[in-house]
């Protein structure tokens, strides 16, 4: 039984990993922890759970974390990360990092994009956690950096073509559209009801900083580098991220042969399903599956993917990594 | 043409209001106020009037009001509003005052549930401004109380009953759900769209503040005390409210006979549609009317009203208010 | 491990307990069924399975059946469930049916809000479905009417009044708000996404079926006959049950004596959680419990309840009932 | 005073042409035709006209318009509109069509992607009304093709860019989400609100209608051939469009020289609002105006434009055409 402990238990992403983990057969909370002001007990910040589980929430105690856990699932955001990840590492846990803090490798663009960076021995090691891309080092790893939302969905849209040079490496454009979860749970005017609510629209553009973590893997991928514009928007719902990707094949192609692409690249892969047309983003919200659909139109490579923002872009993904970790098998408490 | 001031002009009663005067042929929008920190282009505060009103919001200044306006429409919030209140009128302007401040004409009770009470000298000759039922005295005001949203609903569904005697004055239930504008555009944890959304929940169990309100209102059509239990929730919608009123007979009545009755009591109210159905919010979205069903049920008298709560529950209301103020048509600028 | 039939596994109450069952440890599905013209892969029913369960939808065979299962969900619509549970009972499998069919005692009632019964022999030893009211006989049935959606919510909140005579057995208002997959998965004008969106609306003004299934239940509780109104509303969200009941009670009574009165009475139900303030919806999406906030107010008192239609209010409560059939522990797959 | 006839007023964008026109002061509707089985009182098929509008909806009688309207907004689908816009023609009444009938110059074009064409006499004078664009030729027009509704957004993006040759004719990416008004007002599975509600998807993967619309009056504006890849989306929530554009341009340009040049292409379009950061669908709802954001990003020219998909995508831009048909300003009716 894997003994997990979450810090920075209070978002979304937290109370998202309490529910997965209280359905998963080989795991168990043993430790929640949150800022002082956010401590309580866990049915009083998260009222779905009420009845479900009987747990405070408490301010860090690296001993007790130490003592108690096996894995700590870092909730905590960019910057507070980096801050904290060190001190859990040396408490002896394992540690599944949700921040950015560890994604970037090339810690120049790291810093133009986020922070300055002040863990830079832990970053040399961090594995990045896209089991589908990235499982054999994942198994090894002591600190895993959790992928970011958004480049789980492009990045298994796109490294099928980029690993087979299927596609230019210059000119990509992902337009994708989240929904409103991705923003976190501190209310702002953006995100308030009567201002989101019948409403979509884009941010961010040109900067935003999922945009550099996409390039490095679609990177990796290629063998190369690639340049990409990533465009994100967001939209009246809950959870979900639906990419649309478009491309530059290098050759000749058509729909049936990126279709059979996929199908083979994804084969053994249980989390990536390459849907015969378009995915629909409520297909996938609550799960931890990504829906791919590849084809051809009017001379560009299209490609779309739908994921669950909080699920296979967050805490699912987190939950694969920790099986992998621990030698479970890697759907167990995602099915 | 009517020059009309907002003050307070940076909340979603504002924007409505700078709405409906837009398309007033005999109104128009002199002076938009704001707490300074919310000052600015009125396009830059609410992006839907881009091109189409070209105004700044400027902190108020009570000169620059009495030369500039013939009425202020005083959408700040109770407590607030009575401070400001008699400068206003010392301005030598007329006032639409949508706080609670003015609505309530007994003081205990306004303090009971509100706050000490500041001006009790204009309170006293406030005039409550729900048109269909106090017209008369609406016309020759210089202060008028804007009434409640939810007391909108629940007494243009109560009046005829109480002005004829046939339900009790005790034990009325009036259930009503509204959308999220009621609650202002301040954001807070409730109304954040992944809290709200998909959501819908009571809340001010027995406490809410349109509760006196209903009552007094109640209370001065049926010519003596009514009771009642207010309980609202809230939906995620937009724009809105659904009353559900219960009441007992006093005697044997069908639903014929409440129909008729309200279809005689309303016949010459265009804003007031009694239906032969029970009505759906939307459908009174984004406009002034009122729509009603009476019937009778498993032995209690059922009303269900519907309104927009920012327009016939505050804004549209104002300015039918202001057009009788003026002597003009009372439905101008509101069909 | 009990062997699961879907029977009409095409609509959603299927596909919710189709994911129950994926779940549930002790439970696996054997044989899906719908109509011809609705069956093949399930995951083309329902994409959400795509890659989570590899089995046909087929045309129902009774020989099959009897081959394959122990249990059989039966989730047809009323008046055709009447015609095929006594085969499936004949089948030798044990029955949960979701249809009204078996829910009514008395065939005149039945008669009158919906058809000519024609299965009064399994009607008479059928058991209604509500464990927490009901648990002895559930465990010893053949064949269990699992209760409608709302008045699973009604019955929770009003049991622990009526048990106790605390509450009028006249008088009594049940006003619901039902999220729209409630209505079920066919298409109509009512629910095409832009008339429903931004809305919420009152219908089945006192005819609505499930007011008397809840007077069946409210009077077996209080040992005497009980009459009430029952009032549904549709509001723009796909799950969940918020039911406002308000009633008048016998004596003094306080908030706090209804609440400890509550505690008390659901003391070991796991899916009833009694709470210190109104329920929200969303907190009991998903999942099988029920949340239940009594208190008194102006005099009435007043219970708010919410659960999941789907879950609790169908899907849920069926798994819950086979459990205790089956001798499963009760939350089994429900947690 | 302009006399209106709408033919085909049951759907949502005769409604919304009925709404306009009541606020229109030159204008006045005299004839709403639909079809036999969808006539009665207009109240019965719009609740939000109770009290509004006291006209029936009748079977369309040609003489009887050609007695009582000047123009006729024939809101009609493909195939339909074309038989009929031949009669309305010869009754001597101008024509703003709505389908794409008279939109498609090119017959092999339209035939490929609709029907036979089977009046090529009137598509040939027909003009293509975006006001922006074709002012000139819509003012002595009989026969008016109101554009569609994706076309007017991506138009309205690309059309400075192309007349000023600074992006390339080739790899154009229009990547658009509408709301779900944009399908119609008769119910399917894919817009039940339970399936739609929560939900974003891609659909008509390189086949969309509006795709070689798109290419027409961008072809037309750049004075050369233009290809693009249109693809759209439809996103939960009921009105308007947002278009992302993605071109290469043709040398190097800046977000500041994109900016100015859309500023200046527009500065005497009181429709087109060219914003400084990107627009959202929400401030374009309900309303005749387009918003448009351009800038430069990762090497490509990105626009991002906005509109009400029912307004400035369908009726009110048929009410600008009318304005400019019968020489009244063409804001009327709109702000």
């Amino acid at each position: 039984m894997v003994r997990v402990a979450i810090i920075g238990a209070s978002g979304y992403t937290g109370v998202e990993s309490i529910e997965i983990i209280l359905r998963h057969p080989s795991a168990k909370l043993t430790y929640l922890t949150a800022l002082p002001e956010e401590c309580g007990h866990v049915a009083d910040l998260f009222g779905q759970l009420r009845g479900r589980l009987d747990m405070p929430v408490e301010p860090l105690d690296l001993d007790k974390l130490a003592q108690t856990a096996d894995v700590a699932m870092c909730c905590l955001p960019h910057k507070v990360s980096m801050a904290f990840v060190p001190k859990l590492l040396n408490a002896g846990v394992k540690v599944i990092d949700f921040s950015a803090d560890y994604r970037i490798k090339d810690v120049a663009v790291y810093e133009k994009y986020y922070e300055p960076h002040t863990d830079r021995e832990n970053l040399a090691h961090a594995v990045y956690g896209l089991p589908e891309l990235f499982r054999g080092e994942i198994k090894k790893a002591t600190l895993i950096a959790n992928p970011g939302c958004y480049p789980t969905g492009a990045s298994l849209a796109l490294a099928p073509l980029l690993a087979n040079k299927l596609i230019k490496t210059r000119g990509i454009v992902v337009s994708s559209v989240t929904g409103v979860s991705g923003g976190g749970k501190n209310p702002s005017p953006n995100f308030h009801f009567p201002n989101m609510n019948e409403n979509l629209y884009p941010y961010g553009v040109g900067v935003h900083r999922h945009m550099p973590e996409m390039e490095q893997v679609a990177s990796a991928v290629a063998g190369e580098s690639v340049e990409l514009l990533f465009q994100p928007h967001v939209g009246p719902f809950d959870r979900g991220i639906l990419s649309s990707v478009y491309c530059d094949p290098t050759g000749d192609i058509s729909a049936k042969q990126v279709q059979d692409l996929f199908r083979d690249f994804y084969k053994d892969e249980r989390f990536v399903q390459v849907l015969a047309k378009p995915p629909v983003v409520k297909h996938v919200a609550k799960s931890n599956y990504c829906h791919v659909f590849p084809t051809v139109a009017k001379g560009k490579v299209v490609v779309f993917s739908a994921i669950d923002n909080l699920i296979k872009g967050a805490s699912g993904q987190a939950i694969q990594n920790m099986n992998l970790l621990f030698n479970l098998p890697e759907a167990m408490g995602l099915e």
